[in-house]
């Protein structure tokens, strides 16, 4: 029955229910977890292998005789480089391989248009204002990013094939302080949204007041899959730019990081041949080098792009199942109720979920009291500051089966409380 | 017989008997390096257990139950803490341990300095000018580091106790665009000097103009002993910051680089519990966190101080032997012609070598051209610019015994031959 039609009275009934379940919940004093998009044990115990392929009696050269386990080698070595691109369909001679994160170099590359700027232009901390564009919901720390910095952000609205491009273009044509734009192209944080081919294109060759406007290209679930059909792909925007004969417009970022061992994999970042040049010349000032014995262990375990293929199909087997249990149980326990709409994206780690207007920290706050942390609200918008109160991330990859079926149900009754106070106050 | 005293009939018939011995040299087309602080072959072999210490059957967890296989935790397991405090003596809860390289923290750190400031004063970007005190010989690294953010470094000279700080005091106090010193306080890069107590204690209390002035105390030989007799010991600087009234003054660096595998070690930062309380806040910005399995590694292989202690013998029987070389063949080469002066450190990495003036850049020239690679002249001072042009670092850990042996013979070969083009110039 839905919860917008009722009356006061029926609210009222209703409101007594929910609250009953609430505390039926709350006495089991559970402590359940779904805040970060952290894999599983399980999907761990996937990547356990990799720890075995570089051991003391190990071949610790690589293909080019580098000497993995000593100085030297700045940019990555050689096969990493070719299975970082094979990901990131990017020439691997135009790939810089990384540490252990590629929040690291998004972070570096800011920061290197900050100090440096790019392309010849004048460095970010010599203008007055910066500004950015940031699809909403999006990523929390790629917003942490550009506040620490101390950018403007301006959020855009992420639509079903992409950013709103009418407003982006129209935003990027005429202010000359809009610098760059964060985007996760496909699967994105939180919604699961892939951008269109025509999105790409767009964000390509649009038509940008400042010489030095970049795309920050977080393909960070490029090849994250739920299923082998029902795959999304996006366009590859280096293409797309030199097409557009906007070469030095894009970084793409990628990472290992939920391919294998999060905080112990590799990352990595493409860039035009102009400006992967001048990357690599500014990462050679704050490093003699990333860890080459990791770049090593990496390129033995998951070999080639269909080694990578075929560890992710195994993540899938694993996460699909807590995907499709989060989708039942809320079409179950709320598709009626006309108070809520989420996400039923096809790779990824995040279903992206809207509540009432004004009732996303109150669900918040009720899940933990109940002893259930989720991502906080207002996370997904810059700032924090989701003007609606509406969205919440939803990350089911971590919780076992049957402790995410609790949480959920837990949720469940959070958003419909959340929602009948609202109501009730209208 | 001295070079000095010859008169220019004698030098002429010397330089003959030299450039013969260059061309015989030059005849066997040598491919020799001794250019970095690379650990040989045989040191790196030392730490390959190292690999087997973590593989796909071990115990992933920390000590306080944190899955190092997964995210978490931004500022080190605390086991890595407290190895890693124990040769920075600091107390490891003002601790945070990082990714693979110290250098890494280092320009972190400045780049916080030029981000946000420290202390609650004015970010040096928004200042017109940022001076930086160098002493010299110094690392070239480190010069780059200030190079890259526009400061401008100032040259002091390092005596045999530590930086002239007759000098550094007079600096410090009466100008506060001087925001910064690079110390390598114990084994010195390239000189091999340890500071005085009486030297770090002046650091420790000496008035500076600028409230936000840090001491970058860069400790990175702090357990490289050549011997177990002859080390030295450098004083706590956090101690003495602390007694003087200045605890917000220094950060500490320190890392295994060579201690274990260059390049795939771990390394970390100390400060007063304000400034690490800040600097972690800094850093979660730019990682979700470090290679909590490299770090399991670690403390599961050098277990503790004592561990470190005798992986640390092992390191100097190899190298001990190479410095000794050095030494005895540059005594026997070049005591006596009066146009050279070196140091005889007790531990690190290097040799730092006087020629006469202007004969550094032609020394390494023509080194190079009979095919040994040293450390480009001037590398040891700011703007690779030294202004007497008469210093040299030598490296002699990388090259096994006999090709360090061929390599000397050469390089004494050019420096008597520059010596004697400059004086037959006179």
């Amino acid at each position: 029955m839905s919860y917008i039609t009722m009356s006061p009275l029926e609210l009222k009934d209703e409101l007594d229910i929910i609250t009953a379940q609430y505390n039926t919940h709350k006495a089991r004093k559970l402590s359940l977890n779904m805040a970060r998009g952290k894999p599983s044990r399980e999907q761990i115990a996937l990547s356990l292998p990799l720890l075995d392929c570089v051991n003391s009696s190990s071949d610790l050269y690589s293909e080019d005789d580098t000497d993995c386990a000593n100085y030297g080698v700045m940019d990555g070595i050689i096969e990493a480089k070719r299975l970082m691109g094979s990901i990131m369909q990017q020439d691997p001679d135009l790939v810089c391989v990384c540490g252990n994160a590629s929040l690291n170099i998004m972070y570096d590359l800011v920061c290197m248009g900050f100090m440096r700027g790019f392309d010849g232009e004048t460095p970010w901390n010599q203008l007055d204002t910066v500004r950015w564009l940031c699809p909403v919901p999006g990523y929390d720390r790629h917003f942490a990013i550009i506040e620490a910095f101390g950018f403007e952000m301006i959020p855009v609205p992420l639509l079903e094939n992409g950013p709103d491009m009418d407003l982006v273009e129209k935003l990027v044509e005429s202010d000359a302080s809009i610098k760059g734009i964060w985007c996760v192209p496909q699967y994105s944080n939180p919604s699961g949204v892939t951008y269109s081919d025509k999105t790409v294109t767009r964000l390509a060759s649009m038509s940008c007041a400042a010489k030095d406007f970049k795309i920050f290209w977080d393909n960070a679930y490029c090849v994250h899959h739920l299923s082998d059909d029902n795959q999304d792909f996006v366009a590859d925007i280096a293409q797309a730019c030199e097409a557009a004969g906007n070469a030095q417009r894009y970084f793409k970022f990628a990472s290992t990081s939920k391919i294998t061992l999060p905080g112990a994999g590799i990352a990595a970042v493409g860039a035009s041949k102009n400006n992967i040049t001048a990357v690599k010349k500014h990462l050679s000032v704050q490093t003699v080098g990333y860890d080459k014995m990791n770049q090593l262990r990496h390129v033995r375990f998951l070999k080639d792009y269909d080694g990578i293929v075929e560890q992710m199909r195994k993540h899938a087997a694993i996460i699909k199942p807590k995907f499709d249990l989060v989708d039942a149980k809320l079409t179950q326990g709320l598709a009626d109720t006309d108070i809520a709409s989420w996400t039923k994206p096809h790779g990824g780690y995040f279903i992206s979920f809207d509540g009432l207007d004004n009732t996303a920290k109150r669900t918040i706050e009720l899940a933990r009291e109940a002893g259930v942390t989720m991502t906080g609200a207002g996370a997904t918008w810059p700032y924090k500051k989701d003007p609606h109160d509406s969205n919440i991330r939803i990350a089911p990859t971590l919780p076992p089966l049957e402790e995410l079926d609790t949480a959920i149900d837990v949720f469940i009754c959070c958003v419909k409380l959340a929602a009948l106070e609202i109501l009730l106050k209208r």
